[in-house]
């Protein structure tokens, strides 16, 4: 129980951190963070949760990484779906924080709250199948390095700080193709919060995709690694 | 009584580091630093001193952090007082010489300082309901970092990279609504030499929600915490 | 063979990372993450990996890296072409995923694919000495800080960031100039994509210059090492 | 001798790499680093150095660096005029390759070579005394992070980490003032290369601050100090 307390509180703070760093402060006239910024929160997220929490739940903090450590051979099944559980409401819990701090000023608009998308919700206007790739490939590098950097010959202190920072690279190569999801329950919970039909309707990419990456880095990770120590 | 003098140098460090990058260069035309390098500003001035008098005083630097340490059973009650006085005499340092250079060209105008506040003080506009909602809720998660990253199962030689890193990530949420307190000293520096007596008038809200974040997350954290090692 | 797919996956990422951000997010209308960011990502492409696959093949991702190696004294000279070939094949893998996701939109224009030149192809019209010039010199120093972060003297866990971040450095100093190489793999991907005859013939110094640059490096460091512990 | 010429090749590195990124790159139109870009650069070439060259020579590249050690007992003053000197002479190194780096295109002009200045040589026009108070206790900060850092019982790993970083930080204060010294080799090199009188009449101001601040910093360290392990 205190590992599902632990998941929900760090994908609350990953979507808190992430997200809200978009909807509040990126697009702040000359003093903004832009992508920069948001690429940053993201992956602090993550790097600063790690060393939180890592030690009572393994801060998985996203459907895509339980699944791809799962098929690693690093996670119980067992626990699979309670965890994924955890990350969504906790994600949903950060959303709701967000929701009532963005819209606490006269005038206040959510836009699509950093909701992921493609075509007409792709920030720069790409389409379906370079959404479908950068998704996939992208979640496939994220659990070759979470993979990587937790094996037992890894300098695994410094894991949480490659970690955390492969997310702020994801973000700073991808925001303007999908708004980077890699990773289903941010996505989720930013989708509900709009009441956007539409782009609820995309929401099946941003589970598909970061779980094909996540799957297919697990298979590859297991040939490569070596012996654990 | 050496333990003193490293929290008044260490908060002196915070504000002058951290406010003086935002008096002094987030706007300057066309190269300036924005909010992204006031958050890193911020969180490198934790994160150097608690490399250079963490084995001094633990270098807390922040009255609400003496408190949720105190709460979560790390800090002796004892020193809380002596602490939260030397931190708010050294954050009055810290804006003092920055107050002298600040003043120190033709034609200079301090603005408010830096300082933290709410509706017509917000940098965005946000009321009061939003202001007391992020500095809770971030104070709160800045505490769980502290005290996670600080447990005898963490990786502990990288407390202070996750811990530096987590007041960065902070401000790139937050610097829009409230300007960012979560550091009630920090907050009280700036609204003196401001002389504005509404800046002063709000000053209690950025005692009162990062207390309350900090306690909170004591609290949580006890529950969540495995048994040290 | 896991070795040279391990070169061959930290290539692409490296590719896909450094050049996927200058291509898709660097001039984003108000919000890119401009040079900064790009150097930052290039950085983080070797971080990430040097903690991912750091224990299988060493985490070189660069021609230019396995000759300075291999000079220095550190790398197995029988290793050194297949190396080569492995990172080159990963580079351009890179590159096809890039190109995919960056033409994924209508309209789209691959411009110079973040291409290294000089002359006409410089980013500020910085001529052929200048590019030789600074693509020796840092890499020279990108070499001589390999080499020193991985002697058995230095902390060597923390030698993944120290080299990726000299990487982003590097980048931060020469992107006006050459839009950095120091890294032949990464300029031939580049150049083939563009289908430029031009930048193609301009490939040579960035196979000439960063080799000169290892080469130097591998002496001198090898001169002024500490005995190995 | 190796030490000396460790310390030549490392300040060698902070200036082509501080001052490069601020000649080359900082003012580039609409993708330039800016101020912030140059603060990671100049914190990026002393975090690469400590773990390239630091188990060679201690990896100070800063005469108020070397003085600051020397006062504060971590540094023999026999070496301390040695070390000054080849600290010097790699900085002038440092900027004769980037000035003929910066001379290689049609038309450049290197304008102040990023000098350090205070009233009009100032970025933003700051006179001579917060030009020496600034200078003054940014180096005594950066000497104490040194000194803490470094203390045998702090994690001494992330030195230099922190150390870096801290001068990051102190970019990110104090660019607008005077460009930032804390470095009398750094700005006694940029001053030389641009022939300007005015220039040259200033730098005895970066000299006696920065060794003043470090001076201080030798002397109230040692009071704080723990005993060594």
């Amino acid at each position: 129980m205190k590992k599902l307390i632990a998941e929900f509180f760090g994908t609350m703070w990953l979507v808190l951190g992430g997200c809200g760093s978009a909807v509040l402060a990126a697009g702040y006239p000359e003093l903004g963070i832009g992508f920069l910024g948001v690429s940053l929160a993201f992956g602090l997220t993550v790097l600063t949760m790690v060393y939180a929490i890592g030690h009572i739940s393994g801060c998985h903090l996203n459907p895509a990484v339980s699944i791809g450590l799962w098929v690693g051979g690093r996670f119980n099944g067992k626990e699979l779906v309670s965890y994924i559980i955890a990350q969504v409401l906790g994600a949903i819990a950060g959303a709701a924080v967000l929701y009532i701090v963005a819209t606490g000023k006269p005038g206040a608009d959510i836009g699509t709250f950093a909701s992921n998308g493609y075509g007409a919700y792709s920030p720069n206007g790409f389409g379906m199948v370079a959404a479908l790739v950068i998704e996939v490939v992208l979640t496939f590098f994220f659990l070759m390095v979470i993979l990587g950097a937790t094996h037992s010959k890894a300098p695994k202190y410094l894991a949480g700080v490659a970690i955390g920072l492969s997310l702020t690279l994801i973000h700073l190569i991808s925001i303007p193709v999908t708004n980077t999801s890699v990773n289903p329950a941010r996505s989720t919970s930013q989708a509900i919060f709009t009441g956007n039909t539409e782009l609820m309707g995309q929401l099946w990419l941003f589970w598909v995709a970061p779980i094909i990456g996540a799957v297919l880095a697990g298979v590859v990770y297991k040939y490569l690694s070596p012996e654990e120590e």
